[in-house]
């Protein structure tokens, strides 16, 4: 049997055909044309499905079930998503909607939950039944499976961005002061980076981010990289601050691991090994309780649609 | 059938006999002489055990099982005792060693855990299948139910009073900086006021302490109330700090009820109402998602033995 999953992200809708081993066989998309109803996408998924299935030649018997992965606070008993600010969706009873069009069984969990799913089943969470993830992004996302299930957050929950690490700090997009999200997401990075180089013109920094036409991540790993004083503290900073977010997290759920993902994961050991050194020292009882490995997460684009794809076997 | 409750605290060891109903019928406690060997307070708990059984005239027979809830982090499932600073130990077997002389089924929570367990059973949790109980004493402590289960943490976790709110901030006993036990705690409390006395000798939060012989988390409420601008002040910054603590938890859980236990939590809506007033305005989505009822624990100090003697339905 076959299972079909959906990663629906603000920019496109992507779905993928998995088989029983984790196997991304078949793969399409095409642009979310976000701001439109949920009846609206409903209807855009079930089209990208049929199509999907026709180009494949994989027929309705073969296939065991459809999950999802949606942006948002998602319900996932109820298959509700409870809110979403990029959608402007407010419970929408999307799996029921899907259901509805395509008459496989629906399940849904948030898009962070589906990427550590599909790390789960066929990536670097494999084996391991406490982990968490957390993408460093636009923003930071968090998934958190405990006892080898994802949490349900019948309310809404599992927002690890905006938990504040420094009360009265930087203005966040969530309208708090001090969330991790406005310090250890790429955009943060970015943004400090861009005043750094305002201040400092003649650094190296600034001359890369003059080469590559603007500044991202890269830029300022790359710098760092060549001894730049300006970029190493800017990482030094990020990595203390991301650090501290995630110290939190490892107080709170002492998972197995912690797995890193979104495009700032690409700096791989250039940032897991200072940001383990920084996050070891901060734990919790260091030295008598278990310290989870932190690394990078290994499926990339693909963990969302692969884990969406396996929600069945880590729902209860 | 009658199950039997232990509260193992840093003072003392109290044990109770509870009835189906989740009413305590007999108790009895003796000093914890803290700092022997975990072999020791598992005789001296196997010794109060048979004390209370047979004042109580209940037999063996008509007892289902043990629950106890110790200090420290504990694997529930395992029935291990991690790590505990103040016991001074780490991986103790404890609910093998009390089987072993008691003969009883044994299980184990932490203490924080067992108080929630004891709310939901009989007390303010009672109905909810989602709830987090945050106590305000000594330290800042903390426990919570998913899905009408507690949170097993396999290698520790569930520590939610050392969680940087306030990065570079104070230090912390557990050698960290910024912790929110360093900002919620009765003992931040307590340190602040002291430290706001002896800058204003003159306030009336001065005065109310000379006469009490010191400061207690009630002397900078009762000063607060009778206008004191420094009690009011002291106040008003615990309160943010404890709000920005107990909204990154709702973010990150999003509960049906937070409960709040402990010494502070004896100021009632005096504590409650401004609490929440501030939590609610640091939500994740507060227009959107649903706000918990913040509210004081009900059952004081027998929860965790109530609680401890109804581990049994609420351990997976």
């Amino acid at each position: 049997m076959y299972r079909l999953g959906i990663d629906l992200g603000g920019t496109n809708i992507k779905a993928g055909i998995v088989n029983e081993k984790h196997e991304l066989l078949y793969q399409c998309s095409e642009p979310t044309d976000v701001g439109r109803t949920a009846e609206y996408t409903a209807d855009r998924i079930a089209c990208l499905i049929r199509k999907l299935m026709e180009e494949s030649k994989i027929t309705r018997e073969e296939i065991s079930f459809l999950g999802i992965g949606s942006p948002g606070a998602i319900d996932i008993k109820r298959g509700i998503v409870l809110f979403s600010n990029n959608f402007g969706w407010d419970n929408v009873p999307l799996t029921e909607m899907l259901h509805s069009r395509l008459s496989f069984p629906v399940l849904m969990a948030n898009d962070a939950q589906c990427a550590l799913i599909g790390e789960l089943a066929a990536g670097a969470a494999a084996g391991h039944k406490n982990v968490v993830l957390i993408t460093l992004g636009t923003g930071v996302g968090g998934s958190i499976l405990t006892d080898g299930k994802l949490l349900n957050y019948e309310k809404g929950g599992g927002i690890l961005g905006h938990t504040v690490i420094h009360k009265n700090g930087r203005k966040c997009s969530c309208g708090r002061r001090g969330c991790l999200e406005a310090y250890g997401s790429a955009s943060a990075l970015i943004q400090t980076a861009e005043k750094c180089i305002s201040e400092n013109p003649h650094s190296l920094l600034a001359e890369y981010a003059e080469k590559q036409g603007g500044v991202t991540g890269k830029t300022v790993f790359d710098a760092a990289k060549e001894q730049d004083i300006t970029a190493q503290n800017i990482i030094k900073e990020y990595i203390s601050d991301l650090g501290e977010g995630i110290a939190n997290i490892i107080n709170i759920f002492r998972p197995d691991k912690i797995l890193i993902g979104g495009g700032i994961s690409n700096q791989k050991e250039d940032l897991i090994s200072p940001l383990t050194d920084y996050v070891y020292e901060q734990c919790f009882a260091k030295d008598k309780l278990y310290l989870p490995k932190i690394e990078c997460a290994a499926l990339g684009n693909t963990a969302g649609i692969i884990g969406a794809a396996a929600l069945e076997q880590y729902i209860d």
